[in-house]
């Protein structure tokens, strides 16, 4: 007679025996790792499909595994995030991993209360979106959990990274509009004083491109950098002190499109128009540089592909956390849309 | 002398002690309900900085609490639901419990896995967002975890609503169309076949509202619906068809702000322009909407409170798990803007 009361949970091992193969094949199927057959991968999906089974943080797997990816967001509002977690869904629709975000991260003291919160439910590895904390508090996450790290330059042997190259980024936006015949072509920049972000983080490498680009275009006594933020506030800010100028740019690069977004409320606060007083181009190739009444000109830094990489490699140091650090770098492509055109006169 | 290795961790039982008041005081204050008093909220805040207690999944605190809130989002593009998580995410700043996002919701089965996934890990409370799934399942959901269902009419004891009236909603805008002379207001509604969602979405209400407004103001021969989606691309299509008739309408009401967002797209690609050819109208007051170059009026169904009501009668039902569900709806009120003028002719 079977045992009244609460079924007994569905384990691994269940799974393996009903399917007769090893736990360490359905462990392999569970994580979508490689070495595992198209036959071995039906096999197992069976048997889960038959018993019921859930991998989850109440029954762990082999190894403590809680089958759950971290994701912290530093600002849901950036339309760029949606396109980095689109790649890392899809990626991970085929295994048994499921993506929980950490919202609202606008500071350091945020972004280690996310870390520290995702470390403590036991979350299988962490995926950190543009992180500004230091690089200590990245290193112990890293040490933590196995993490990997978009849009953050500087390798470390406690986390993998994945980038685009931004300094190549801002030398197609200059050389987009000099080729356009701009001259006077003013830059946003995200304000940023410490020394090492000065030296890992997009923003700063995009402002750092920006000047090396318009000193190889012969442009340098045009720089004009405004430091305010990556929000459509501080592209707002930043333009209205541009258009105060006693000569105008004729062209300004925005250092993210959520950026370009507070520049375009600007200029049409003022009465101007973009692109026949203003030039305006953005960064990130968002849906809504692509939206067809803005048709905004923008870097495709592919998103997608950032969130894909990050998880192959988070797949990865979860199934070795010992290997060493891998630095993945994407390559962006300018995307010329109807904000851009030749300067006036 | 104190033992060597891996301390002890810092427990709930510690805080009261050393903040000398009951473990229920702490829990209270980790909560943050009502009946706990300023003193004995910096009286136990002192302690757990002191002790440097954090409450978390794998030292569970009283009752076997995760401290973890999972917010189920349908579609992280939509602009309207930063707002609402605006709200919750406020509400709980000053709690101990931390969000967590399932995202990527758009089907049935797709919610079904991310709430199975929440409640697998443990989540003391789930707050589901505009969810589409049967309502048995979000029945079962509120059975299993403490459960607050947002854009969503019809009660249930097993959780509790905050929704908006979007009758009324859809009635400020069709006044307003039909106040500046528009006869032939169009609307763009999401399609829908399930008979209970038909009563309780609120696409299905605004709809709803649109013929019924449409009645009232003796326009029923110019009631004219098309069904797509509450997407970009829904409004995209959904104009395509409308500028086709023989004879076009006047404004298009689009459900929702993203919706409206395709609707410009097809105007302007039509070589229309607006409000001059046609005036539109969306509906969430997103910052889309508010934003300069777009200027698009719409409805205010005041995302923050609908986030805000969630979390309070969210930490009721933790507290209270018994007690009867409750329903609350907030008032929308319409926000004109330039997108919405007199007809032409």
């Amino acid at each position: 007679m079977e045992p009244q009361g609460r079924p007994r949970r569905v384990t691994i091992v269940d799974v393996a025996r009903h399917a007769q193969v090893s736990t360490t094949a359905v462990s392999k199927v569970l994580r979508n790792a490689y070495g595992a057959s198209p036959e071995m991968r039906a096999k197992v999906r069976r048997a889960i499909d038959e018993l019921g089974y859930r991998p989850n943080a109440g029954a762990r797997g082999l190894r403590g595994q809680t089958y759950t990816i971290g994701v912290m967001l530093p600002d849901i509002r950036n339309p760029f995030f949606p396109e980095i977690l689109d790649g890392v869904t899809t990626s991970l629709a085929d295994t048994e991993y499921q993506v929980l975000l950490g919202p609202g991260c606008n500071g350091e003291k945020e972004e280690a209360r996310v870390t520290e919160a995702m470390i403590d439910r036991g979350m299988d590895g962490i995926i950190l979106v543009a992180p500004i904390s230091s690089r200590g508090h990245m290193e112990s996450v890293g040490t933590a959990v196995p993490t990997v790290v978009i849009g953050r330059h500087g390798a470390s042997p406690a986390y993998d990274t994945v980038t685009d190259d931004d300094v190549e980024g801002a030398a197609l936006v200059v050389g987009h509009l000099a080729g356009l015949g701009h001259r006077r072509i003013a830059h946003i920049e995200h304000h940023e004083t410490d020394p090492t972000r000065l030296t890992e983080m997009p923003n700063a490498r995009r402002a750092d491109g920006y000047r090396r680009a318009m000193r190889n275009h012969g442009l340098e006594e045009w720089i004009d950098v405004v430091s305010t933020s990556y929000t459509q506030e501080g592209g707002y800010r930043g333009t209205k002190e541009l258009l105060a100028r006693p000569v105008r740019p004729t062209a300004v690069f925005a250092g993210a499109d959520i950026v370009a977004m507070g520049v375009l409320e600007a200029v049409a606060e003022a009465g101007l128009s973009v692109p026949g007083d203003l030039s305006v181009a953005g960064y990130d190739n968002t849906t809504f540089a692509a939206f067809g009444p803005i048709s905004l000109t923008s870097v495709d830094q592919a998103g997608r592909e950032l969130g894909r990489n990050a998880v192959r490699l988070l797949l990865e140091r979860i199934a070795e956390r010992g290997r060493p650090s891998a630095q993945v770098t994407l390559s962006p492509t300018l995307v010329p849309r109807r904000s851009t055109t030749r300067p006036a006169k």
